[in-house]
């Protein structure tokens, strides 16, 4: 297996290490975003992901698009990871139908504001399609996500959900589970190894909470390319802060010869 | 899963954090083997294991004693392991036959040196039943031991040998495998996990090599006892420093909320 980093403009985030680490972004107005940017900003994350959908004005896209510009200057040469996160998967709920949704990230996607976008793969087949194609069109990467915030699958259905990812034409695989027991640590980190071996893009997982914290640490030995962490506030259960991933990461990344 | 650490005198190791830190004396004599104590005492590990089989003097009883004695002098207040580590298991050849060894754990056992032994468990029957005895009559925890340089084996081959070691009647059960992917670190991690609450006694267990770091590392969160560590020297493919098995294991453990 090598290791397969994200990449933006064919420069690997982080020199290639895995995993990369990104901080979210989760205040509720512009202000208080920038507020926010300028302390993570400070950890030196190799990418930012702003949760839009905590954004109280989200309905309206010109402040979007006002706050997405801030967030930059905030955090100068940092990436941005642009995201709405679906009240279904664990997300804030937002008072935007879907294909308002689509808009907003038509109008992001063209702004040349973000990097990336997350979609959830579960949402309709047209609309996946849609962004996929946007994306495309931009010059924007796609991450195609699936969460579960209150089980993890067996490793079939693992395999099954990062292969679909993969066909929708995701540039980047994202599988964020909830482990009841270390034992679901263990399958999570299994197919993300497999899904590593077998994707052609890169893969991007976690389990959550508790016992989740190995696959946040070490997860990148296993191929993932990404863990979210802290460098101002968490957005999913049991994020670790950013110093405390890199220092694991870089451990473990020794221990191994790499 | 309550955490099962080593006692002795009822005493947890390393505060029943999970793992203690052992690390290997592997010096050829006894000026250069107190030379190495002072080193790995200086790093505060929780126990010392003292590999016999590398001691150029093994057949000379009285010598063996003494360079114990001299160890323990060298690291006051750090319990010892005593190890003949059998050439078939990974050792050093050495000039003596079994029962042989058999006297000299005898001699080791009652001279109130070391607190515990260790043995494989795949020496004859009678040999380990009579290192039971023996270990039990001096009040010596005894260590039964698995190791296979060569491969990991599979999931329930991995639960029957730590169940036959803790029917035999070890104090710890110990299991060392080597991975040949990473894949077959996860499976030792499971089957440590899956032993570590069937099991009365405390499992230790480690992947070896540069893929078994993990194991070195982050096994305590699956119910390893023990993580042998490198203070001054290595005594097997892979040992991580002290320094870095006890800040792995601490950021997990802070983590994951322990």
């Amino acid at each position: 297996m090598l290791p397969r980093p994200i990449e933006l403009a064919g420069v690997p985030l982080a020199q290639g290490r895995l995993p990369a680490v990104c901080a979210p972004l989760v205040a509720r107005d512009a202000d208080a975003l920038v507020e926010e940017t300028v302390v993570v900003a400070g950890k030196s994350p190799d990418l930012i992901e702003w949760r839009v959908d905590f954004f109280e004005a989200i309905a309206d896209t010109d402040q979007v698009l006002e706050a997405a510009w801030r967030i930059r200057q905030a955090a100068p040469g940092i990436p941005l990871l642009f995201t709405r996160r679906s009240h279904i998967e664990g997300g804030q709920p937002i008072p935007l139908q879907e294909p308002r949704v689509l808009e907003l990230y038509h109008a992001v996607c063209e702004s040349g504001l973000v990097a990336l976008v997350d979609y959830e793969a579960a949402n309709e087949a047209e609309h996946v399609n849609r962004v996929c194609a946007l994306a495309r069109r931009c010059g924007v990467k796609l991450v195609l996500s699936f969460h579960d915030f209150s089980a993890t699958p067996g490793a079939d259905e693992l395999a099954e959900r990062f292969a679909r990812v993969a066909a929708l034409g995701a540039d980047v695989a994202k599988v964020a589970v909830m482990p009841q027991s270390l034992d679901d640590v263990l399958v999570l980190l299994q197919a993300t190894l497999a899904a590593s071996r077998s994707l052609e893009i890169p893969v991007v997982s976690m389990s959550m909470g508790r016992f989740g914290a190995l696959s946040r640490m070490c997860g990148g030995a296993f191929g993932s390319a990404l863990s979210f962490a802290v460098g101002a506030n968490s957005s999913a259960p049991g994020q670790m802060t950013i110093e405390d991933v890199r220092a694991g990461s870089a451990l473990l990344r020794n221990a191994m010869g790499g």
